[in-house]
């Protein structure tokens, strides 16, 4: 469905990368960047009892920080070198329970635009080498300046 | 805008902070029960600097996490006993940067159903004793039966 | 939890009803403005068996497009002369059947930005004299210019 | 991304046509079925001067009324013979003007559950054979018996 995109900063890949590298959030939650590509961007995270909810499984917040910053990285690899992106907001069904050793989280841009991008997310739960679909995401962002 | 709760089970109290207690990743974040009434829930999470974004401020991921948590132990607190709670989905709005010492989500039940109890949610970021509302839920939930 | 906003324009009020008068959807609906204020729009219609879904209840459709509106003309009340108000995204949680005589959209800005302002949306069915909020929605709005 | 799915009542597709002409509010639009199978179906709608907002193009309310009934029927196609669906929530992000002589909402089952069922929906204008995508959405659908 989503058209393919054009990167047009020849640098995009260093960028979202050392963007990522600032967030701390992404560190405490031992989350990395799996793959990117011009308007995608998927992000792992291995299980750990520190991320779990009430039942043991992987909790909301997690797949809904990961599925945000999956969407929000696939956003940024589009803009030019003088852009940032934010989340302007985001919805998030949550499928399944998130069971497993990882959860993954693959964003794609559906429309890129001067001010508003959308993206949609899809987490997916890997356990024993089967995955299912955890959660959905559809997802507002904004690119603004970055201050000089 | 939302009507007087009345709850349905005497401990509904204990079993919120039962609940609260099992999720690692409330521990993780340090968030901890502020305030509880019938219909009410409130979250607070002091600053570190784990869960930052890249300017250093809270991460969206935290404050959707504490938000979603607020709106779902709000309606927790309608439940019978032997009924859980599951978020469906939820929408968040980030309205500005979430800076400050502390972050605070205050969940309403709007509407609690049978099957389906419906929650907003705002999250304040308190600043040197100044708050501002940085973000905002709309939240839909799932009352389930606890598997004996 | 809604601040006061001040217009920055003072013919704020004729703006609305100029742009409301302009969208034949609304005349097909029979939708009309009750109440305007800064920060604040109130759209009423009346039943027809034409504005139903297979119960003869008021059509999500009707209730989810009145329900957009009173947040679109609340935002664009707190505009300048030169921009009009777009839609960028709404979340509607249906809460009860609209069932009743009439449906009426309360909208009110949450936040007004330079490019984006957020919205909540109440929508009430009033019946025999009483009224049910059978809907809510958080809303993305954006200011846009005017073309000359 | 979304599996098949396999009907549980022979008679899905009558089902589904019928409850559609029970609604008054499709017959205003002018909106028809164009394509239904197990999980997925098409709603479009031609261009009329009374489904416009201010600028002549298809109003927001339109985009969204046949996004949801699309996603609606997509999951009611799945349901046994003694249950209807009910439009829990739905989020809807409008990415381009809705510009064209028809709209089309194609909406399809990402998940089909006892009681929640989960769909995507994209909407297309069609103008002079050229296709936007001008709305996307997501949507949680209940499964509600009907009373008998």
């Amino acid at each position: 469905m989503s058209e393919r995109f054009e990167p047009v900063d020849q640098h995009w890949e260093q960028r979202v990368l050392e963007s990522f590298a600032r967030q701390g959030a992404m560190t405490l939650l031992g989350a990395r960047i799996l793959h990117l590509k011009p308007g995608i961007c998927s992000i792992g995270v291995a299980y750990r009892p520190e991320l779990s909810q009430q039942h043991g499984y992987f909790h909301a917040g997690v797949t809904s920080t990961i599925g945000d910053s999956a969407g929000g990285y696939a956003a940024l690899t589009l803009f030019d070198a003088a852009s940032e992106v934010l989340t302007v907001e985001f919805t998030v069904n949550l499928l399944a329970p998130a069971v497993g050793e990882e959860l993954v989280a693959y964003g794609q841009v559906i429309r890129t635009g001067k001010t508003i991008s959308v993206c949609r997310v899809d987490v997916e739960a890997i356990k024993g080498g089967k995955t299912t679909v955890c959660a959905i995401l559809q997802q507002t962002l904004m690119r603004v300046e970055i201050p000089s």
